[in-house]
């Protein structure tokens, strides 16, 4: 198939746009590099020696063959260019990671709030649109977020694939209905994905776009089979207070011999999946695109769920490293229960990587490995709310 | 109090301005004239004759002493002039009618889609920050749409005010919940005030900002109390195919002695609110707001329910006019029922002017009296979806 991989310079984006390449996909990738001008605002960096686009996608194609395209298009102005970008590649389906997406990010301040929801909403809605505009049946595949549905609302049941059915008392009888879980979101960028969902409702419904939503957890990990291949291929590997999930921030604790900071408890629990189970989920939902006239079609991406405690006292068995508890620099319940329903992409194939599994290879072979590369002083929170 | 209105040269917006003014409220008028900019892109005009925002002032302040101030200001590009004129202005309360707010104009064309979205969000995301931003507790009035309930979902139950309680059957028992009732708008302008929502639940939670969201139906009438004071204060009066509503639509047929278009069978039923009414429930609004800390607080702002069909033959009884039934250009239901609850307001003493005795007076004061200003091939559709 012909697929576009927009923010596909990125995290999820880069090793995504490789494993659809390497399945014999032809991928065109799209993205305005704004992940990489963050980290220069914030004076930061991937710990991971990173490559620049033109040196990644000429590794790929010397290494399997495989051409991949490339355009510099801020999707959430350039209308015209991604009009004329879909009516001249035609393409078969379009992988969407355009977002701003780390919370604390979106929390800094006016400037970096008022950035998530402009660039988020209007990157989703320049899509959509622009599919209306060509006519094509273009499959949009879209990357959402678990914290659309907030903690513990269907209190310890499983979290549904999106949908719940709800009873209605009326005085003419009850009334039965399937509708898109309440959202309950935790920070602005966790919002821009439960806007994000009624615009795909809208589209799915007045247009007839067929859209998946993949809500995913937490992403770990930083290699997939195909970044492996090259050191120029490597991936980005995020630590810093913005950008970097707990679990990076506890192996860079781990590589400069600093205790695991947990924030308050450490009892939030968190729903996680390895970045290689990230890219063959795309691919499993690329395959398998919703009807025409179907609502959007909702996986949870997550393979497993762990209290940061948890996850903390995995770290230190496997690496000795001392924890530490912190204030909580955020609003959010102290203590939640999670559990998550994920029949769906295990249905279609989905085998995954475990945290017990793969969590010491990130410490050998990425946190200790580039360890020289490590500004120190970016490892800690800065974002309160 | 102090109160700024955002969209206060607008249809409703001006009217408002007029009638928290003439109630003792200190009055800041923010526009950025939009709605007449569009007028020219599209070739129309208000079929009464509005003055420009200075001698509207003046007027009011020669007939009644009273200041209100303007700025110009696009509050969805100058997010620093907002915040300054917060901190300056120091406001209590707020009303947001700044948003693209024709159904048809939103399904025009791409540009036009874009814009509605880009423009409501940014917008009302904007006023939101700068609330934040600024520290004040400043209680946010804004003007929703009926239509983010859509039509139907509670079969033949009146539609309440914002919430709706639902039972979820688990393995573990029934949970009961209070949620926001589920949304199906049926255009991008109406799916614009769904993503509101979604914004004021984030912020009343996150930031504790005191909302209120009325969700209005179709505004008829042109003059309240306080625009009939003098004609330099008329309220404008759209009748083209984009922002004319049918009732509107209707006066002018009947003016032209053209028959009354009637889309499909005209079965589809409308909630409606005078806009003398709207400006008191907005006044009443003000003087109401919610506790810090609630959630958004939710009013139906309508006072009647008609069928598309009796309200033209409510128009033909009183003027004689045919009725011609044409093609509908709109993806719509032919027929539904559409019930209503609006007890809050009632209960806070409003007192409805019904269509029944209100219709003729825009007949003759409205319609007849300014028919010499028609553009005769601006009242139909020209929007199709």
């Amino acid at each position: 198939m012909k697929i576009i991989v927009f923010g596909g310079d990125g995290f999820c984006g880069w090793p995504t746009s490789l494993h659809l390449s390497s399945k014999g996909h032809q991928v065109l990738i799209i993205d305005n590099f704004s992940r990489r001008k963050i980290d220069i605002d914030l004076g930061t960096n991937s710990l991971t020696p990173i490559q620049n686009m033109s040196r990644r996608l000429e590794t790929w194609r010397k290494l399997t063959g495989n051409k991949i395209e490339f355009e510099n298009i801020d999707i959430a102005r350039d209308f015209d260019k991604l009009v004329n970008i879909f009516l001249k590649f035609k393409p078969d389906g379009v992988v969407h990671f355009a977002e701003q997406r780390a919370a604390p990010y979106s929390m800094k301040n006016s400037t970096t709030k008022r950035y998530t929801v402009d660039n988020n909403v209007n990157a989703t809605n320049n899509i959509l649109c622009a599919i209306v505009e060509c006519k094509l049946d273009i499959h949009l595949v879209h990357l959402g977020t678990m914290g659309v549905y907030g903690y513990g609302w269907m209190d310890d049941n499983p979290i549904p694939e999106g949908y719940v059915e709800v009873t209605i008392d009326t005085k003419n009888g009850k009334l039965k209905k399937e509708i898109l879980h309440p959202v309950n979101p935790g920070s602005i960028y966790h919002m821009t994905k439960t806007l994000d969902q009624l615009m795909f409702g809208y589209y799915a419904k007045n247009n007839l776009i067929r859209v998946t939503d993949l809500h995913q957890g937490v992403v770990w990990g930083t290699q997939t089979a195909e970044t492996k291949l090259d050191q120029n291929l490597i991936n980005r590997f995020d630590y810093d207070g913005d950008y970097g999930t707990v679990l990076n921030r506890f192996l860079m604790q781990v590589a400069i011999n600093h205790p695991l900071t947990i924030y308050g408890t450490g009892g939030q629990t968190r729903a996680f999946i390895h970045i290689s189970d990230t890219v063959k989920c795309i691919e499993i939902a690329i395959n398998n695109p919703p009807k025409k006239g179907d609502r959007p079609l909702i996986f949870n991406q997550v393979t497993e769920t762990r209290r940061v405690s948890e996850l903390a006292l995995l770290v230190s068995k496997k690496t000795g490293a001392k924890i530490e508890y912190l204030k909580n620099p955020r609003k959010e319940a102290s203590e939640n229960e999670l559990v998550v329903e994920n029949k769906k992409f295990l249905k279609l194939g989905l085998n995954p990587t475990t945290l017990s599994e793969g969590l010491l290879d990130e410490v050998t072979e990425i946190a200790r490995k580039y360890v020289d590369r490590v500004d120190e002083k970016t490892i800690l929170p800065r974002s309160k709310w």
